[in-house]
C-alpha cells in the first residue's frame, strides 16, 4: 500500500539554519513547502539564494513580498535607513536590528499557508543563540505560538522549532554530518556579490565554522 | 501638569463593530491609530468608508495592502473566485467565507505597529456572534494571543477585544447610545454602490437594527 509523504510548511530565509532544516526535513521524508518573505530587508540576495536552492530541489516555493507592511514596522535597521552595525551581536546594537513582532507576523502567515494546504506542521529555524536577543525566539514564545496555532483555525496546526535548544555551531554540525553544501546558504546582512565577513551575522557564521573545524565554502570579500 | 492622552492601535475594517469601537475609544479619551487591511476582499468599498471616517476625524490612518499574501490564503470566497452565499451565516456556508488564520495575521501586524509606535494597547472588534463560526474570534484565542503579545517583543502589548462577550445587537445599542451615524459604516459583502440587503452580513446588520427598534440609515438596493 502506498502512503503519501508527510508534508510541512517551512519558513525558509535562505540562511544557514533554515537551509539545514529544509534538508533535515527532506531526509526525514517530508514533502516541504518552503515560504520566504521579503519584508524590506535591504537586499534580496538571501531570497535569490533560497530560490536557487528550491529550483534545484524542484520544490514549490512561495516568495511573498511583504514590503507593503513597512509603514507599520519601519523602526529598524534591517528595514529602514539606519546602518547595520559592523560588529558582534550584543544587546546594544541588537535593538536597531529588531523588526517589531517579526516572528509572530511571519509565523501567522506560514500557519495560514499550512491551513490553506491542509498541512498540519509548520517549521522554523529559531535557535538558542537568538533567545537572549530576540524575545520572539524564546521557548515561551514558541510554546504559546504553538498553542495558538492549535486553536486559531478549524484545522489545528503544530508549530515546530527543532533547533530551539541548539546553538549555531550545533546546527552546523548536524548539517555538515548530512553533507550539506553551505555555499548554497546566505547569511551576510550586506547585499553585495560577496559576503562582507565583517557584519555580526558573518562573524557569527565564521565563528560556527571555526568551532566545527571546517572552512566556510562561501566566498568572502575579506578572504 | 499636562498628561498626554493614552494611545491605542485599532484594527478598523470600516464595519459596524470597529466603527463603534473607534468612537468608544475616542469617547474614553484615547488617541486612536486605526489600521485597515486590504487582504483581497473582493471590493474596497469598506476601506473607502473607513478612510472617509478617519479623514473626517483627522486621524492618522494606515491602509495596508496585503494582497501579496493571497498565494498563501487563496482558499476562500472572500478572497478567491467562489461566490459569496446570499443567505444567513451558518456552519455550512461559513467554511467558504473563512480566510485561513486571518485574525492571527492581522493582529500580529497590528501588534507590530503598536510596538513600532511605543503604544501598549491594541484593540479589535471581535464579538460573541463570531465565536461559534470563527475559531479566531473565540475567547481562548484572544486570551492566548494577548499572552503572546505580552512576551513577543521587548515591549509588552496588551490585546483587547471589549466586545468579545457582546452580540451585534448589544454593540449597536452602545453605539446608538453614543449617537453614532451608522451610515458611516459598511457591512455588505458585495462591493456595489448600495448595500445589497441580501448577503449574510447585510441580514445580520438589518436584524440588529430591527432588534434595537431603529432604522438603518444606510441605503439599500432593496429599500
Amino acid at each position: 500500500m502506498m502512503t503519501s509523504a508527510p508534508k510541512a510548511v517551512l519558513i525558509y530565509s535562505g540562511g544557514m539554519d533554515s537551509f539545514t532544516l529544509l534538508h533535515q526535513l527532506r531526509a526525514q521524508g517530508y514533502q516541504v513547502f518552503p515560504v520566504s518573505f521579503h519584508y524590506g530587508q535591504r537586499h534580496a540576495k538571501e531570497l535569490q539564494v533560497a530560490a536557487q536552492v528550491c529550483q534545484q530541489l524542484q520544490l514549490q516555493h512561495q516568495i511573498i513580498d511583504l514590503r507593503a507592511i513597512q509603514p507599520l514596522i519601519n523602526q529598524s535597521a534591517l528595514t529602514g535607513d539606519q546602518d547595520v552595525p559592523l560588529a558582534d551581536y550584543a544587546p546594544d546594537n541588537l535593538a536597531i536590528t529588531f523588526v517589531p513582532n517579526r516572528n509572530m507576523i511571519l509565523l501567522s502567515l506560514a500557519i495560514g499557508y499550512a491551513v490553506n494546504l491542509g498541512i498540519e506542521a509548520c517549521y522554523y529555524g529559531a535557535h538558542s543563540g537568538d533567545h537572549a536577543l530576540y524575545p520572539d525566539c524564546r521557548p515561551e514564545f514558541v510554546e504559546r505560538m504553538d498553542e495558538l496555532a492549535q486553536l486559531a483555525n478549524l484545522q489545528p496546526v503544530s508549530l515546530r522549532a527543532p533547533f530551539l535548544h541548539l546553538n549555531k555551531t550545533e546546527i552546523l554540525q548536524q548539517g555538515l554530518a548530512l553533507g550539506l553544501d553551505y555555499s548554497q546558504s546566505w547569511t551576510c546582512y550586506q547585499g553585495q556579490t560577496l559576503a562582507c565577513g565583517q557584519c555580526s551575522a558573518c562573524r557569527e557564521r565564521l565563528d560556527a565554522f571555526a568551532r566545527c573545524g571546517h572552512t566556510d565554502p562561501l566566498k568572502y570579500q575579506t578572504a
